[in-house]
């Protein structure tokens, strides 16, 4: 008989899901991934239990996503004791209590952005994970990009020379018809701010990693479409609308663009927006040194462009790297360069880091600490839109 | 007790891979990733055993990719009793046997293009699936995009007018370093064409695909690199190069481009190559027709472009659609539009049509018939630059 | 005898350039080739007297730009009784004294951009020649190109909905480099601010035509490069540097960014910098609309990119509009769509405005009016920089 | 008195301008701008006279364009003492009648492309101006474009390595409304092959410059559109349609594509179509190399996209030169680089080297020799698609 059994010796790790929407998928998928993608893990996930508050999404999530056990209580997943990391895919306003929750029960816990309603929360809920030394990860997909990765790899060897402006760019238009129904999003209590909190989160992470801590900023913000109709399903951007029902008015920004300052020096903007019509999806980064510049597009994923001022002078121009095996992660995917990394693919990155930081006990990059710094300049934008001046980030790094 | 244990009622389908290069990691990642994308499948794959000659390679594959069992010996794999499928991810040679053997073992057939190294073999393997009765499919990866399924709906409803031309183009540089070692994709026993087969068989799949059959053609092939070094390991372009050892022959084409004439009087020419400099991975097409024109590159996934020429004069140029939840199985990735596909997601969308067909007991799109089809062109292109004039395909359609 | 004399009845306009530089040429050649390209004019130049402070400059100008006559003393040239226009085209600081000789002289004065140095100056310059009732224009090239005269007209149809925001850039990087010799741009007294003045006034004007005026703005200005070494020549940014000499300090903005409110409620920011590396030459503006959208890039003359939310669920998406003779003046260069105008060609849209509006007796399109607004907008972000807060616009309309 | 006049010393050199049309236009705008955007020029033209076989347009012609006389014999223009060099933009059949009673009359001659409806008059015409010793010129402008000097400086410096493969395409869709009118374009007698002599023709003149002389070649060609309407005026593409009268029979090719062989080795295909809906204007090139690659796009003139392979492995990609004054002429007209360089200017480039070349007594780039030697290749490609194989250029260099 030449049909041999495999018996791996990766170890488990037992995960509670809690919520079962589009990044319960994601978040799945990633962990599902990583060995099969990178040949090897530091650990082979269990998918232990799938919590949602509706029943019947917790026993079709859990059925579809190929978790064993489901249940409608949160509490009850985070106490299971296979479980060993939480992951939060819930709504904002939900963040802090389960994640408070799974820390006291010693568990890791992996967030969606953005951290939390407010940055004191954020604050509380990175100092509680501190006390406990349990490990802690922010889902900043973005950060993953090995396009990002080799642009923090280039600032840091200084083939970019000082670093004078950075531009920044969330934008896509999923809110311009005012139509789209009332979902938590729109309401300040249960989401914070809107676009700001949504997109400019991610965009924040990322400025933070390529340029260091902001300072000082000084926004300002719309809300373009001032009542949208009531939801007749409780999630999302894409629940339908119930055009007959009263109006509701919405309670945070459409869109809020953003002046900073860089401890460094260094100056930029930042715009988020989710009523940028005829943006679907739109993420983009300009970074400006004195010697060179990147540009980064998320929908261009392949690449990442690259100009150095000190190449010869004819043949001086941008160049377009096309991402590969040379290039952090990428090559988990393809062995040449070139080929698209879906979005989902960057969870799988994310779940990567993740594991190995629990593995190696450390800290993962992004983690409740720089949630909780991102949260800090969101919510000094705030204060500048309603200040109508400059104001400073109260704490930076 | 309110956490409930999962009971999937979802069928099982064995899987037996043999091969355990890229494409067994492809194939893998596709079969595990449908019901989770999707929300459900006809089937819930069990991995049940991975081949590999070389022994080493089976077992580490079988464990990082997770299937139960692993051997060296691909006849004891299609042997096993819980295998249903298999697929073949081997080097082009092996296709016809394995295949054969499968099909007379009665399991479906999943194989990677080209489906044979020659349209006689394809031919054979064809119609010994068809006299079993069991289901094929061919890797025909690119079919399965969303813009290009949108591209096949454009076309028919005579959106685009009578078809006049199309252009294709898969080129790239894995081999434009006359020190890529010689592998076996470079053997024409082992190999047949290749930079034809090996990515002209993808454009010449979707040409069929949008502008129908294929009925005469007429070619140029150039291998630019006469010999290369002799390879340390046996498998793909990545191979390191053994630079003291003497160098080997090239056997087959480096580039290949060829005019066609279709059948329905449209016109058109496709260019294939491993050694465009500076082009890492650029797959594209363009279609144009009496009324409208469409455009597509593979590395800019999200978009598919599409002029209509009854567009109001002022308002009139190509407009650039972005795929989303609108398009064929987008929706099964993301619920609004402009997030980029991964390449292995694309196999995502092949299997799921592969359980599909399976369970409807229906022909998938892009099965072995379409392999053979596609397997003439590719001769008789090799059959024009050998007489340097026009010949007819064999069999179109 | 079949050869006939041309008797033209074209009537003639001397026209007096006061410079020597680009702008010098590049006017000359507008008045050149509006009768040739447009295949008539209102009138037909006389080159009648060129001035340049240098005799050289005066004299080598003149001849190789064709003027019949050349002096060192612009006084001389806006006498001269053959003289109907007068062109500044000299540095910003002898814009108002220059202006004001020609307006009391009766003549039409066509002045480069930023119109003056303060908004104050600006004002009198404007208020002069609206006492004396000659004509007057601004040299804002861009808002003359055939895509702004489509975006224009797209917004004044309401195709767009209401405008929300508006994003525009005009950035290069032609001071990047610490050695660019220290020039009278860089010289507050000379030429009021810097990147400000001389790149964002035309986005300024850009976006007041497209979105209407601007009520209230918030800045944040940088110097990067705080010295730069004495010029061995006077004029522009090329001029040679003495790198032996002491350096100098930069007494403007190199780059400023500014949000903006508009009169209309829509908010926006405008980016303008002579420091950023890897632009050589980028002016690009985004207009987003309740029901569509526009993206223009001047590298990209040729397009203009459209959206238009109203269009079928599955086409949706930016258009490429290829500027052909349906749009604007474009037809007076070719007779079928998508072919680059060059900026000089700009030129000669801007001078075929500037003869139409004097044979017509109304003011051209981007006269001294709104020069004057323009400034006003400049002088407001320079207060708000200073104050770091929000500032309103003197007057915006 | 400070007012000097100006006494230019520049010679005059008399032109004669045989056509009216939009080439008449594009021809003298180039006269009259060479000096002025230059700074200097060899001559100062004298617009002596302009022919046009309907009086009406001669003289309408010669007043909008500033010739001092008009004829309705293009003989008499020619024989005109003043006239010392002929420029023929006339429909293609009576290029050899005109050019060879110019040379005949000892004048230099600069006519349009295709240089004549056969290769054999082509030559004629090379060969009794050869006898003569008068110089001449054909308007292939591309060949004038500073990307296009660059990349033939590039390809010189062996900087691409061996040159493998040329691509190139001139597609435009003029044509593909079946209700554009039958113009001399469509009669084989009056403009020899269709798509392939007015597009193919500039593009095998840029191949033969970069790539070096084409020894074989092998075409398809296609007439989509079998019949027109006739026009009501004479003249181009853009005559109204008289849609009541009798349809005529296209009687060249619409869209040609070929397969073409270098003497050096490399190989490529050339794409030619009036009927590229959706493409108002698109000429591009790419051209790789075993060690770089090149590519151009007319539309995106501000740039040329350059491969190099020894680049840094982690910095490999193309980049995007931004021309400026590095480049060949781009210089005369901006002296910063990015800036899109209208088609009308690359005339006055072409121009100057005209006037350069009549001055310096030698042959200009693009001379008649190289007319005919295009044509050669054009008709070895209409004969290879009669016989449906590869045929041999008749005379290659």
């Amino acid at each position: 008989m030449t049909l041999h059994n495999v018996r791996s010796e990766t170890p488990r790790l037992g995960v509670a899901m809690i919520g079962s929407g589009l990044m319960a998928k994601s978040h799945t998928m990633g962990y599902r991934n990583v060995e099969g993608m990178y040949g090897s893990s530091p650990y082979r996930p269990h998918f232990a239990v799938l919590a949602d508050a509706k029943e019947n999404l917790a026993r079709s999530g859990a059925e579809s996503l190929g978790y064993g056990r489901w249940t409608a209580d949160w509490r009850e997943a985070i106490a299971a004791p296979e479980v060993d990391v939480v992951d939060i895919v819930t709504p904002n306003w939900l963040h802090k209590e389960i994640a408070l929750a799974a820390i006291a029960a010693g568990k890791h816990v992996y967030c969606e952005k953005p951290l939390a309603v407010t940055a004191a929360d954020a604050r509380e809920m990175y100092e509680a994970a501190e006390a406990v030394g349990v490990k802690t990860l922010v889902g900043f997909n973005y950060l993953r990009n090995p396009a990002i990765a080799e642009a923090r790899r280039l600032v840091g060897t200084g083939a970019l020379g000082n670093i004078w402006t950075l531009q920044g760019r969330f934008v896509l238009d999923a809110c311009s018809d005012a139509d789209v129904p009332f979902a938590w999003r729109f309401d300040r209590k249960l989401a914070g701010s809107g676009a700001l909190g949504d997109l400019g989160a991610h965009v924040v992470a990322l400025a933070r990693a390529l340029a260091g801590p902001i300072s000082s900023v000084c926004g300002l913000s719309r809300t373009f479409i001032r009542t949208r109709p009531a939801a007749t399903g409780a999630f999302g951007y894409g629940s339908d609308a119930d055009l007959g029902a009263p109006r509701r008015e919405v309670e945070n920004d459409d869109a809020t663009t953003f002046l900073m300052e860089f401890a460094s020096g260094a100056s930029g903007h930042i715009e988020a927006s989710r009523t940028a019509t005829g943006r679907p999806y739109h993420l983009s980064i300009e970074l400006i040194g004195s010697k060179g510049s990147l540009q980064f597009v998320q929908q261009d994923i392949h690449t990442l462009r690259l100009y150095l001022d000190d190449d010869a002078a004819e043949h001086k121009g941008y160049r377009q790297i096309e991402l590969g095996p040379a290039h952090g992660d990428y090559g988990a995917f393809w062995p040449f360069p070139g080929v698209p990394i879906g979005l989902h693919e960057l969870k799988t990155i994310e779940v990567h880091e993740w594991l190995s930081a629990i593995a190696d006990d450390r800290c993962p990059d992004g983690d409740f600490k720089e949630g909780w710094l991102v949260s800090e300049v969101l919510e000094a934008v705030e204060r500048s839109v309603a200040q109508r001046r400059w104001v400073d980030v109260e704490k930076s790094s």
